[in-house]
């Protein structure tokens, strides 16, 4: 089995694996205890969550343990939702779990920044509606899960940190891939364990002030997120960073790219009519988002390659099946292409040679299809 | 080390550690992801949700899968809240995330129902109130996490079934513990892995009908709870459930009740003014909530009891060292003792020598003490 679906969930690594392990076996009390083992337990989760902090470079209180991504986003959008009154901007290639939230709780309170048709923020959208209009809260992804592209975040948190607006970055699919070290300039980031190879479950939130709880009935994690700390969970998901952290010294995320850009120059050279999502632009070095020539996608290209011994998706996983046009799509200006779309994403341990594989088979296949 | 803490959380069992490796090594792709991979991944999920659902003798698609109890109480209070206009009732010894949950869902529409000094409910209060109310929840948990009191959640929910209302029990203490043959009279109930030795973060709900989900951004668990689903936790909770319930079979909750009956007897015969709350009623064979003699209990009788190398609280986790009176106390009339109390929760595997033990420590420490 090739697998090149890490941006659904990346498997659990050895050293996540080991760190998990050792924790349910060392730190059996809850963090909560007053005794001394439960002392130990939260002492083994502060640590942990310092060590978070550190790869994050922010400040350990102002990081929070949430069950993953998706609940810290939601508790994000509850609390602006529940502590303010004005307009709240996101990107319109948001994940579903940001604007869905925002749908629910800010439903005539919030507005999509429009994207280009190679998958970048307006900025000049944003630019412009910040010399009238101070909004509650400026929501950007840090890269996007379907296509890869890298929008244009930074500049936009810093247009925010000049105008004195509140940013927001979620980093799932960033955190672990990237160094990310201008993440701290964000009010709030969120990101979650499962897409680094640690456990599915666990996940963070940066928040730099008070955070209304969405989860109540504790005083845990400073009051801002009730419920049992999940310390085997913590540990694992650090040291999964860490050690992805580390791979990234070991090769690059250029050197990364460049073995993902000559598969896709193979397959665009070899296929008609192939087009990358954002191939122009800078994206994560793990994923090629390809508009195949028209065939059903979903029913040709995915099954056959699955055949083939190759794990590829069609969008999100969330959406995978589901939805036929991807809305990241959509607001690229790509309707009515879902269908064709194919999402490839390596790990951190594919080798160049698994991805020329991939090639072979997508070219076999598109030779079988007659395209 | 003798753990008499359990009620916070029971350490993860073997074969719930097994079941956790065996599901991370054997399903690493998303459950949700299109591919052969993901398919092989949900029916592993499913065939654990169906699991869990003959054990709780219901409908596998009435469960989902949450990150523990507080998610799963937090979720229905919110539903409850945002799907009708009614009043809801809640026992005044509920766990504090359902209890403020309500204050902060249901500010205005909910009513505690009064308990006994024995720490039972008012029965007559709900009684006499069905005649002329109609709420539309009425939540008694099933199981007191820090007495072990059974309420007559049973008779309430029958006398709800009979007046059509609907009927929510946190059961997260009872499940595993007893045998909870009657829980699907529930329309609601709750649980969580983690005590019953299944890992922290994974938790579960059951619900009849249609539920407004908490978390949103994705179809998962039927659109009652977006967030890559949690497929290891969800087979080690099952798999801790069905070992939980074997050791039962071994050792019925009757005989099990006995032993700690004994370490009572032994501690109250030779401390003077030791109270047992809810010594006279039907209780958690694994519980004993000791009103002890008054020295300051936090200070004194745990720390010593620490040094001695038992692990005991004084109420629940969440609560220790944060409210000088517990809400449960103070519900059954105990004003101002909550630093007396001691509670002891053994596991299933606790010996009765390690109960003895704890009453000869108790017993030394009391002499200790000059009481």
């Amino acid at each position: 089995m090739h697998y090149f679906d890490h941006n659904a969930t990346s498997p659990l690594c050895e050293v996540a694996r080991r760190a998990w392990l050792e924790a349910v076996d060392r730190f059996p009390a809850n963090p909560a205890s007053a005794h001394r083992w439960g002392a130990r337990s939260e002492r083994a989760l502060e640590e942990a969550r310092e060590r978070l902090a550190a790869r994050l470079t922010v400040d350990p209180h102002q990081l929070l343990w949430t069950s993953g991504a998706t609940e810290s986003n939601n508790l994000l959008i509850h609390h602006v939702a529940r502590s303010g009154e004005g307009p709240v901007w996101l990107s319109a290639i948001e994940h579903p779990c940001v604007l869905e939230a925002a749908r629910y709780w800010l439903p005539h309170r919030h507005h999509l920044i429009p994207v280009t048709r190679d998958g970048d923020l307006d900025l000049n959208w944003v630019a412009d509606r910040l010399k009238t209009e101070r909004p509650d809260l400026v929501a950007v992804m840090a890269a996007n899960n379907e296509t890869g592209i890298l929008p244009s975040w930074l500049t936009v948190a810093q247009l925010c940190r000049d105008h004195g607006v509140a940013f927001f970055t979620d980093a799932a699919q960033a955190i672990g891939k990237l160094d990310m070290k201008d993440l701290a300039i964000a009010d709030y980031f969120s990101g979650c364990a499962h897409k680094f190879g640690g456990p599915v479950g666990v996940g963070f939130l940066r928040a730099t002030g008070p955070l209304l709880p969405l989860l109540r009935g504790g005083p845990q994690e400073g009051g801002r997120r009730a419920g049992t700390q999940n310390l085997a969970g913590a540990t694992a998901c650090v040291a999964a960073l860490e050690h992805r952290l580390s791979n990234l010294e070991a090769l690059s995320p250029d050197q990364r790219a460049l073995i993902r850009d000559r598969f896709e120059d193979q397959v665009k050279s070899a296929i008609r009519g192939v087009e990358v999502l954002g191939g122009g632009r800078r994206r994560l070095w793990n994923t090629s988002s390809l508009l195949m020539p028209p065939v059903d996608c979903r029913r040709r290209w995915v099954v056959r390659l699955d055949k083939l011994g190759f794990a590829v998706s069609t969008g999100s996983a969330c959406a995978s099946g589901r939805e036929t046009v991807s809305h990241v799509l959509r607001a690229m200006g790509h309707d009515g292409v879902g269908e064709r779309m194919l999402r490839i994403s390596s790990g951190w341990e594919t080798s160049e040679s698994a991805w020329e594989e991939l090639a072979r088979a997508l070219i076999a296949t598109a030779a079988e299809f007659g395209v």
